[in-house]
Formats: structure tokens, C-alpha cells, sequence
């Protein structure tokens, strides 16, 4: 007996005539969507360069930035190719597993060079913003900033697009187990450069500001301070790099998951549907990004948040047209066999045009309520901000806990609107697959929307570093740097946007794929003539013990990851804090400002610990659940599952939202309230700001990846795992050493990084 | 179709005979521990009172205590009776109804009783502990403190005993029933006294440390600070009265878990042995307590330690006398049915003694590893401690940093271990039924360790609040205050190690218990004749999208609690800011210590703040479960559950060793590291304990309590969602009507909470 999910995708599939013809035309607009950002992309780089020193800058940042990337690449390559070899070793039809590990591959070279691009691009941008803001004045300034944006955000829908059309063309009914190696390679190169780039970012941020600003009492910035060129590295390698990575990597599992899922619940037109939603994402994606312009004397934030609202509405329309047009109003009609409609047991009443675009405009709105919702949290205009500006008054332990509170406050309303949002899909039907394919359709609303979202985030870290160039050059005028303070408050609050809502898709495609994971362990079994799954102990009644156990061990590994990270960072920032106080030492001439600090040295340091740190939470994530599935089985996995989906969304946002309000509560005191600049209020916001950095840019944004990441290896291994827990006692013995071995690596991990020296030890 | 609980609950059970000999014997052992309890009372009462000056100011903690406690007292007997009528409105039959609202009175009566008594002699030991120090010496002072905690320890575990004892004397196989009443009652009202008491004691603490230590340099315990009475009074309600009830309920609750599991695993013995293990414990604790002598020259840590470990060990050695004499070796001499046998499914080599035996020293060692895991990670003289106290020579950020990140860190190990042990316990049998019990006897375990646990415990504030007598009389010699130093941080690492264990316990019975929900929904549905649970869409696959929505949610409670619990303190400590302020500014003649400050004044408003803003988290804790119960349905409320304790298990580790970590670096640098006292290193930690004192005092031990208040709600109304969620339309709108007015309660009261002054609005 095979279950549902299977028996779908392997009859019921075929594609040709009209729906080959909607494939090809996806792939095209995907490919439009690359041509348009190559276009954008030559439109940035045809602006004003600035001055010759700012280029210099400039061109030193883009040295580190690039020498950074290409050592990570070269250390996460001897990683992909040992996971390339170990996929091949999972249970599979050869065809599949050679392409599963091959489009593995892509994925994470697809995921690499988004990352790559956004690093790129954005480093070219900075001083070309720069240059804008000092002489063509505000418009033109973010023009260059929200295109810049605009390339990547193209760039990562046509390529998430193109490579998922490619599948389904090429694989037809096989597609969704080849675009489980596609997900995951894009996952676990994103999570690789998240964590890294953010551990980057904010070890140089960290090092900078202790000795800079609180030690020797310079400005941000200030070129005197060895680490400020390592600090706009890290704005591009963890904030740019890791951040299009990442989105890319939400948009390729999204779609995977609702790849898988589709085919299972509406047979071939689940399979193009999916495809169709972001195609339409992405014509919406490039008008959306040429109507962004800030009116005369209009606050920024409104003019991105207007091209937001406006491409949102035109997506819903849409793809309401789209579902009306190509799906069926009844299920009879999808051309399913009578089985297969038994199976599904949906009520005779259930429409599956209206089940689809009800369930985008659910992700289309979700989307919506994210960005108004972490604006509210962490805008300067809104009281929660408002109230930590506050509590700067008493110093900063209240500081701390004001915006720990509040972090943790608005991680509970995301998280009941992103629960709000799956209940909701998983609704629309009575019948648990169409629910699941629902979840994974709102998940594709969602993504409608990421082209914009990108476009918005990147021009965060562009306005930061190009205050940075104006900063260090001394050679913009004080409206230009007027004019860049502003972009540059206006990117802190999009880029906590951004992480809203990539937490988010993680919840909707890990709660789809968790059906597909289910269905895969019981495909598995039936092969394994063990349908009920005695043998193998299949329970996943959330209140069994067992499974208890797993999501409490889920839910550790959340703690565990966040830990990790914040102590990475942590450690560091201390060897940058212990070189530029060495250079201040030892160079003479460098606080007068007549010696140049040596930047390359701090380039240098941050690259090789950041490399070096990221191994321990990168293995725990691919690891811990090769563990607990080998170790405990499939029923303790599924509860892991759980465990870190609910506890990774909580931890996220908080995070995020307690990093984003510290640093525009900063903000608020910089701009004169409390006492200013200067005033120990601004001292206590300033703590706060530096506790806030790896919650807000190392921690809470890699969670989004981990949850994908341990979701993606829980399915591939969940067939290996079930095969080992049937049969003799050498499978036993087999699967317990599998165990123990990912176990083993975990613990030399930590024990390693632990043995390095100890929290600013050095220092 | 009766299922398997309920089966052995109705049948099999009969107490008479040598049984009922054994019980009876329980309830001696229960009132010779509460006579031993009043003798050491006694003598602790008969020790030197010490001078006049001393008395005066225990006196003014005293009154301050007993004021707020009657305050609470009068405030919660309104919550008690509205919840004493809620219970009879569920589902059952008449007896069992009437016998469990009774014991949820009995239970509320026992929590808040022991938690009077804690404050009562705690705030009279004080001071003599404090005369000791000054007059006859160390080991004498140490002895007054431990011997104080000695009488609340057997008070504590003689009450729960002769309670439990009670109702399986008085209701037989109905016994499991009422008892969910008497754990409810106490886990709510120690839920209530935790909340209450630790916004008390931190908003004091907080309120003090920042007018005074901060703003006018003077020292803590100064008795020019008009906050140092409320400080004092809060170590009493809070580390005292609230610890006291918290642990009372934790035997309590587990003992019901034990009992209900046991009955229905073992039959009979499974109803009497859960009596015989903490019966066990009580005279292991009697022991411990007589034996804890510090000898010369030896830390008192150590002395304290040794006889955790001996009554451990003994506890241990009589736990396996008592199974292998009382409980067969084959399942077959349970005296069970043979249907009964057969729905159990264990093997024939199964033998419930040895079962029995491992289970209890499970629970003994995961105790002991705790402890020894708790005091690396909070302990001076560990690794863990000296790196934050390193970290502060790089400022507060980095002391914040290094604190959050050793939490998240210890929180991992704490869960792992604790998972290790449920997951141990529950693989010593082949069956879920007797798996459950296993868990639960672990449990019981644990519970043989809690009389000296709570020595331990109440060791901490009696130090700490007598140290505060000591500087405020200013009549106690160098030497008198050097030993009190060393005896209040040694109390600071009890108190640390007490919140782990109390966790553990939490969620062992919650795991135990969420057995005995999914068969009270089982049961409801076969009455309600929807065996296989299709009209309520009993879901409980954790790969259910509305189930994880459960868990999203129960996950996400934890978050608001804990945000709400921190928030509370931030905004009561602004008002004792205020105030304090005031004093200083309006009365003249305090700074030069000629006029005594307004005392009374801040213990009224931090009394009348506290109680306010227990009010929301309460109210969250008792309603989460009734929203996402009846609004949901049970599927998803296992789900929620599910949610709570793994989120809230690692969310208490990492909030009372983070907390803890910090308090002792502080100490560190006190001691004359890093600069010591007056250092910018020292300001730093001063920062980090005030960030780690709702963390580790409100917000973390109130989690022990919310997971049980949440589990046993959960218990009780899931019948009544089954009724209500088969049948006709009426019903449904009698569901969702009770599911709105819930969350409407909610809303109304956080949205209240926020229209208080914010964060220290009024300072």
C-alpha cells in the first residue's frame, strides 16, 4: 500500500500541451526577471563614482568584502561535495539520487552567487550613493540604493524561478524529490553565509565600536579606528551576502514545498500552479522596483512601503485571475482518478480555485500585517521604541530588559499572526493534504512579495555603508550626510522587515514539508513491509514521551544554535578589540591622523574567525538531526521537527525585533531626545545597541535557515532511517553508530570552539 | 469502549488490608515530619535574638511580609472561590466533583499556608542568624540558617504526603480524580505567589540598587535608602513564601501524576507505592537535616552538598528495600486482569519491582546531576562564572553578552539531562502505560530530595536578609559580616540549583501527565459514542498543521509570560525609583542619616504594584488553555501543551543560570578581581545582576508553576471540549462562545497592562 502523497506523485502527472507551454513561459519570465536585473545593475553602475578617496574606500572594502567570500567558498566546498557524496549514499532510483545530488549542487552554487551578486553589487553602490547624496541631493541617493536593491531581488526570483521550472520540465512526476536537493543545497549554503557574514558584521561592529566610540571616545566611522573598514566588509558580506542568500534559499524551499505538495493534493496543475504565483511575483517584483520614488519632503520609508502595498495588490489580482482561469472550480475537474479524489476526501462543495487563491492572498496579507506589525516594534515613531528611549533615563539595565521585553512581547503577536495565517489555509479544506498544499500556496503569496522585500533590505546595508564612505572620505557636505543618517534609520527598520518575513516562510514551508515528511516515512515503511510501522515504533502523537523528548531536544538546538552565535560573536570582537588597541599602541601617528591604521590586519583577523566559527552551529544544524533520527527514530525526529519550527520562530523574532528596537532607540537619543549625543542616556542606548547587534544580525536571522536546513535533512534521511530500524540487529548496530558518529562531531565541534580562547580572553 | 486508564482507574483497585495498613503508615510518616518540622521551628525561635537595633529592623521586615502576604491572600480568595465554582460546572460525576473542587480548596489552603510559613520564620530567623555571626561564630549561624529551611522543607513534603495520603485513604479508585484538584489548587496559587513574590522582591531590589547604588554611590542594605526595608521584605515573600509554594506544589503534582499513572499501570500497588517513595524521602530529608554540620574550615557549600548526597544515597538504598519487598518481580503478581495485562502489553520478562527501583533512581541521580550541573554553571569558582566576570573589563555589553549566551548554553545541557532521564524511564518497559508510570516514579524520585532541596533553599534569603539586618543595625563586628558574606553566596548557588531541580520536576509530571490527557479525551469521546474521534478531528500527529499551531502558540505563552513577569518588574521598580527619589529630595536629612526615610511608604507601593501586575500573567496562564482548548479543539491543545514544556523548560534554565551567572560575576569582581569594588569592571557586573535579577528571580521560577497551571487546566477541561465539540450546532456556539470570552479576557487585561504608566513612565 502506498499513501497519498506518494500515489499522486508518481501517476496522475503528466505534463504537456498547454501546461508545458505555462512552464516554458515561467522559465522566461524568469529569465526577463534576470535580464531586467542585469539592466538595473548596469543603470547603478553607470552613476557618479564620487571623489577619488572615497573610491579608494570604497575599492578597500570591496577587497575585503571579495577576499572574504572566496575564502568562505573554499571552505564550504569541501563541505558540499562531502554532502554531495553523502546523498548518494541515501535509499533512492538511481536517476533520482544522481539528480537530487546534482541539483543539490545548484541550489547551493544558485545560493553562492546571489550572495555573491548582493556583496558585489552593493559594495559598487555604496560610494556611488554616496556621491548621489553630496551632489544630485535625497532622490537620486535612494534611486541608486532601491535599485541596487532591485538587481538582487530580480536576480533572486528569476534564478529561484528558472531553477525550479528547469526541474519540473525536465523531471516531470519526479520533480518534487530532485527539488529536495535543490532546497537544500540552497539552505545549507544560505545558513553557512548567514552565520558567518553575520558573525563578520558584528565581530568588526562589536571591535570598532568598544575601542572606538566607548574607549577612545571617536566617532563611528572615524577613520582612525582600524576595524572601520572591516565594519563595512561586514555590512556587506553578513548584511548584503547572507541576507540575498538567505531570501534566495526561502524562495527555492517555499517552492519546493509547494511543488511537492501540489502534485500530491491537485496532480499536474498542483504541480504548475506553484509556478505560476511567483511568476506573477516577479512581473509585480519589477514594477514595484521602477515606481519606487520618494516624493519631495516624503519620509522614505513611505515611498518603499507604497511600492510594497501597491505590488501586493497588484500580485492578489493576479494571481486571483490566474487561479480562476487555469484551475478548476470543482475537484472533479482537476482530472484526478476516483481513487485519488476518495483519498484527498474533500466534501463535494470544495473549489479548488478558490482554495488556491484564497490561501495566496492569505501569504499576500500575512506579508502585510509582518511589515506593519515589526514596524510598530522597532520604528522610532511607535511606542515600544519610544518607551526604550525611555528607560535610557535609568540607565542601561533598564535599557536591556525594556527591549528584552519587548522582543519577546512581539515575537508573541508575529508568531500568533504567522499561526493566524497557517490555521487559516489549513482550513480552507476538510481534508489534510489540500490543507498542507494550502499552507505551502500561502507560502507562495508570500514570496510574491519577496522580489520588493529584497530590494527594500539591500538598501539597508547600502545607506550604512555609504555613510560610512561619506564618513571616512570627510568629503560630503553636511546636507549629503543629512541626507544618508536618514536612508540609513529608514534601512534599519526594513531590514527588521525582511527578517520577519523570511522567519516566516520557514513556518509555512516547514509546516508543509512536515506532511511531506510524514508521507515519506510511511512510504517507506510500506517498502519496508511494515505498513503499520510496529517495528519501527512510528509514533508521532505529540504526547508520547518519546516524541516529547525529540521536540524538547528541537528546541535545545534552537537555544543551543543562539548561544553559539552570540558567543562567536562575542569572541571575535574581542581579537578585533585586542588589535586595534595594539595598532593604537603601537603605531604612532594614527590618533593624530597623520599615520594610516592598518585596515587589512582587522580584514584579516574577522575573515579567518569568522571561517573558523561558524563550523560548530553550521555541523549542530546538519547534525542534530542525523542524530536524534538515527538515534532516537522517526517519531522523536518528527517531535524535533516541532520543537525548533516553534521555538526557532519565537527565538527569531525576538531577536530580531529586541536588536531593531535597541538600535532606533539609539536612534532617537542621537536625534535629541533624553539629553542626545553624549549623555549617559546615549551611553545606556549604546549598550544596548552593542547587545543587540548578534541578536538582531548573527542569531536571529540564521534561524530562518537552521529551521529549513533541519527540516530538509530530516526528509532526505527519514527513508534511511526507517530502512535501518526494520530487519536484524546490524541494521540496529549500523544505525545506532550513525548516530553516534554525527553525535561524536557535534561534541568535538563545541568542545573545540569552547577550548579557543575563552570570551575575550585575549583582550 | 473504555480505554486503558480508565479501565484500571474503575477496576482492579481495592485498598484494604495491609494496603490500607501502608497508607496509614504514610500519613504517620507525614504528621512525624510535620511534628519534627514544629520542633525545629522551635529551636530555631529559641535562639538569641540579638540587639535592640537588630530587632527593630527584622520586626519592620516582619510587618512589611506579613502585610503583603494577607493583601494577596485577600486579593486571591476571590480568584479561589470563582475557580472553586468554574470546577464544578465541568463535566463528572457528582462525588468526584464536589471531592475535587474540595481539594482544589485544600490544596490552594496547604500552597499558600507554606508559603506563610516560609516568610513567618524566615523573617525571624533572620536576625538571629545575623546575632549568631556577630556572637558565636560561624558554624552556629549556618546551623540557625539551615535548620530555618529544615522546618520548611519537612513542612512542605509532610504536607503533600498527608494530603495525597488523605484522599487515596478517603476516595479509593476515585482517588486520581480529586487529586487533580489538589495539584491544581496548588499550582495555582504557588503560580500566583511566584508571580507576585518575585515582581515584589525584583522591583524592590532593582528599584534600590539604581537611586541608590547608582545615582547616590551609597551601599546596598544603607539604611538611608528608603527602599532597603521593601528589599528585605521581598527576599522574604519572594526567595521564601514564593519558593515554598512553588516546591509544594511540585511534590504535589507530582505526586498526583504518580498516582494517577500508578493505578492504572501497577493497579493497587501503583496507587500506594508513589506514597511509599516521598514517604521515604521525608525521613532521608530528617536525616539530612540533622547531619548538615559545617566543619571547621570547610566551605558551606560543601557541608550543605554532602548531605544532599547522603540522604540521596540512603534514599535510594530504602527506595530498593521498599520495591523489591513490596512489589512482585512478575507483572503476572500485580493482581491485575487478563485484559488488563493484555492492553498494557509488556513482555513476560517485564518485572515492576526492578521497573519500579530504576525509575526512582533515575529521579536520584538526574537530582544529583543537576545540582553538580547548576553549580558549574553559576558558581564562582567554575569557568562559566570567571568568563563573564573576564568579559567585564570590556564593559556591560559584553557582560550582558557572555551571560546570554552561558544560559542559552546551560539551558541545552539542563534539558538534555532532563530529556535523558524521561526518555530512560520511559524505554525501561515496552508499554506506554507503564512508561508513563516510569516517568512519574522518576518523579517521585526527585521528590525524595525536596525536603532538603527546600533547606537548601531557604538557606538563601535567610543569609541574605540577614545580612541586610546586619548592615542596616550596623552593630555587627568585621568578622559577623565576612561570614555572612560567604553564607549569602553560597545561598545565591542553592538558589540557582533549586530552580533546576524544581524544572525537572515540572517536566517529568508534565510529560506523566500529558499521558493521562489524551485518555481523558479518549475517554470523553467514547462517552460522547465518536470513538474514533472524527467529529472533533482528535488529532494529535504532531506533524499536524493545527497541531503545530498548538505548539506555536503554547511556545509563544511562554514568551508573553516571560516578557509580561520582566516588564512588571521594570515598570514597579520605576515607581520604588520614584519614590525613593522623592524621599531623598523632600525629607531632609536622610543623606546625613539624622531622619529615617519613609520606610513603610515604598513596602505599601511595591506591595500594591506587585499585586497589580501579577493580575495579567495569571490570568494568561489560567486562559491559554480554555482559548486554544475550546477554540481549537484537543488536537491542538495537546499540541500547546506540547509547546509549553519544551519552550518553558529551556526558557527557565536559561533565565535562572543567566541570572545567577551574573550575580556571582558581580561577586567575583566584589572579591577583588578585575578591579574590584569601584571599578569600571564592577559597574559592568552591577549592570549585568540588575538585567539577571526578574530573569532570575520573577521571570524563571515562575515557568515551573506555568507549565503545571497550564498541564492540569489542560486536564481538567478536556472532557468538556470533547462534549461540547460533538453534537449540534448549540454546543459548537457554546465552544467558541467559551473560547472568545477567554481570549477576551486576555486582551482586556494585557491591553490594561500596557495603559499602565510604561516602562518607568513616571520616573
Amino acid at each position: 500500500m502506498r499513501t497519498q502523497l506518494a500515489a499522486a506523485a508518481t501517476s496522475d502527472i503528466t505534463i504537456d500541451g498547454s501546461d508545458k507551454a505555462i512552464v516554458i513561459a515561467v522559465a522566461v519570465v524568469a529569465l526577463i526577471a534576470l535580464a531586467i536585473a542585469f539592466a538595473l545593475r548596469a543603470g547603478v553602475l553607470a552613476a557618479d563614482k564620487g571623489t577619488a578617496k572615497m573610491q579608494e574606500i570604497s575599492e578597500a572594502v570591496q577587497e575585503g568584502a571579495a577576499a572574504y567570500l572566496a575564502r568562505m567558498f573554499k571552505t564550504l566546498s569541501v563541505f558540499v561535495v562531502v554532502v554531495f557524496g553523502l546523498l548518494f549514499l541515501l535509499p533512492g532510483e538511481a536517476s533520482e539520487r544522481i539528480g537530487r545530488s546534482v541539483f543539490f549542487l545548484v541550489g547551493a552554487l544558485f545560493s553562492a552567487s546571489i550572495g555573491y551578486l548582493g556583496m558585489w553589487l552593493a559594495t559598487r553602490a555604496n560610494v556611488r550613493v554616496a556621491a548621489a547624496a553630496n551632489t544630485t541631493g535625497r532622490e537620486e541617493a535612494m534611486k541608486i540604493a532601491f535599485r541596487t536593491g532591485g538587481t538582487v531581488g530580480l536576480a533572486t526570483t528569476g534564478l529561484g524561478l528558472l531553477g525550479a521550472a528547469v526541474v519540473v520540465l525536465g523531471y516531470g512526476s519526479s520533480a518534487p524529490k530532485i527539488l529536495e536537493g535543490f532546497g537544500f543545497g540552497a539552505a545549507m549554503l544560505a545558513m553557512f553565509m548567514r552565520v558567518g557574514g553575520g558573525i563578520f558584521t558584528k565581530a568588526a561592529d562589536v571591535g570598532a565600536d568598544l575601542v572606538g566610540k566607548v574607549e577612545q571616545g571617536i566617532p563611528e566611522d572615524d577613520p582612525r579606528n582600524a576595524a572601520t573598514i572591516a565594519d563595512n566588509v561586514g555590512d556587506n558580506v553578513g548584511d548584503c551576502a547572507g541576507m540575498a542568500a538567505d531570501l534566495f534559499e526561502s524562495y527555492a524551499v517555499t517552492l519546493v514545498a509547494s511543488l511537492i505538495l501540489g502534485s500530491a493534493a491537485f496532480g499536474t496543475k498542483g504541480l504548475i500552479f506553484p509556478l505560476i504565483v511567483p511568476a506573477i511575483g516577479v512581473l509585480t517584483a519589477i514594477i514595484g522596483v521602477y515606481i519606487t520614488k520618494a516624493r519631495a519632503g516624503e519620509p522614505g520609508l513611505k515611498a518603499i512601503n507604497r511600492s510594497f502595498y501597491i505590488s501586493a495588490v497588484i500580485s492578489a489580482v493576479l494571481c486571483g485571475v490566474a487561479s480562476f482561469v487555469y484551475l478548476p472550480t470543482t475537484f472533479a475537474g482537476l482530472g484526478l482518478s476516483p481513487e485519488k479524489l476518495q483519498e484527498l476526501g474533500v466534501s463535494d462543495a470544495a473549489n479548488p480555485a478558490l482554495i488556491a487563491i484564497v490561501a495566496v492572498v492569505i501569504g499576500i496579507v500575512l506579508a502585510a500585517v509582518i511589515l506593519w506589525l515589526t514596524g510598530y516594534f522597532t520604528d522610532t515613531n511607535f511606542k515600544p521604541t519610544k518607551d526604550i528611549g525611555e528607560a535610557s533615563s535609568t540607565g542601561p539595565a533598564t535599557v536591556i530588559l525594556a527591549g528584552i521585553s519587548l522582543g519577546m512581547e512581539s515575537a508573541v503577536y508575529t508568531a500568533m499572526v504567522i499561526g493566524a495565517a497557517v490555521y487559516g489555509a489549513f482550513l480552507l479544506s476538510g481534508s489534510l493534504i489540500v490543507g498542507l498544499f494550502a499552507i505551502a500556496l500561502a507560502g507562495c503569496g508570500l514570496l510574491t512579495t519577496v522580489g520588493v522585500i529584497v530590494a527594500m533590505d539591500t538598501f539597508g546595508p547600502v545607506s550604512d555603508n555609504a555613510q560610512g564612505v561619506a564618513e571616512m572620505s570627510g568629503e560630503v557636505s553636511e546636507e549629503g550626510a543629512l541626507i544618508l543618517t536618514e536612508l540609513d534609520a529608514v534601512g534599519n527598520t526594513t531590514k527588521a522587515i525582511t527578517k520577519g518575513i523570511a522567519i516566516a516562510t520557514a513556518v509555512l514551508a516547514a509546516t508543509a514539508l512536515f506532511g511531506s515528511y510524514s508521507d515519506a516515512i510511511r512510504n517507506a515503511l510500506a517498502e519496508a513491509g511494515d505498513v503499520a510501522g510496529d517495528a519501527t515504533g512510528f509514533v508521532v502523537a505529540v504526547v508520547s514521551p518519546n516524541v516529547l523528548v525529540g521536540a524538547l531536544l528541537g528546541a535545545a538546538v534552537v537555544f543551543m544554535f543562539a548561544g553559539l552565535a552570540i558567543n562567536a560573536v562575542s569572541r571575535a570582537a574581542g581579537a578585533v578589540v585586542f588589535e586595534v588597541r595594539r595598532q593604537f599602541r603601537e603605531i604612532p601617528g594614527i590618533m593624530e591622523g597623520t599615520t594610516k591604521p592598518e585596515y587589512g590586519k582587522v580584514v584579516d583577523i574577522v575573515t579567518r574567525d569568522s571561517l573558523r566559527e561558524l563550523t560548530t552551529p553550521g555541523l549542530l544544524a546538519v547534525l542534530a538531526p542525523i542524530t536524534v533520527g538515527f538515534g532516537l527514530g522517526v517519531g522523536p525526529l518528527a517531535g524535533f521537527l516541532a520543537g525548533t519550527i516553534v521555538t526557532g520562530t519565537l527565538m527569531a523574532v525576538f531577536l530580531s525585533n529586541s536588536g531593531g528596537a535597541w538600535d532606533n532607540a539609539k536612534k532617537l537619543v542621537e536625534d535629541g531626545n533624553h539629553g542626545g549625543k553624549g549623555s549617559s542616556a546615549h551611553e545606556a542606548t549604546i549598550i544596548g545597541d552593542t547587545v543587540g547587534d548578534p541578536f538582531k544580525d548573527t542569531a536571529g536571522p540564521a534561524m530562518n535557515p537552521l529551521i529549513k536546513v533541519m527540516n530538509l535533512v530530516s526528509l532526505l534521511i527519514a527513508p534511511a532511517v526507517v530502512a535501518l530500524s526494520v530487519g536484524d540487529s546490524a541494521n540496529t548496530f549500523l544505525r545506532i553508530l550513525v548516530a553516534l558518529l554525527a553525535f561524536a562531531v557535534i561534541v568535538v565541534a563545541v568542545v573545540i570552539s569552547k577550548k579557543r580562547a575563552s570570551v575575550l580572553h585575549n583582550v
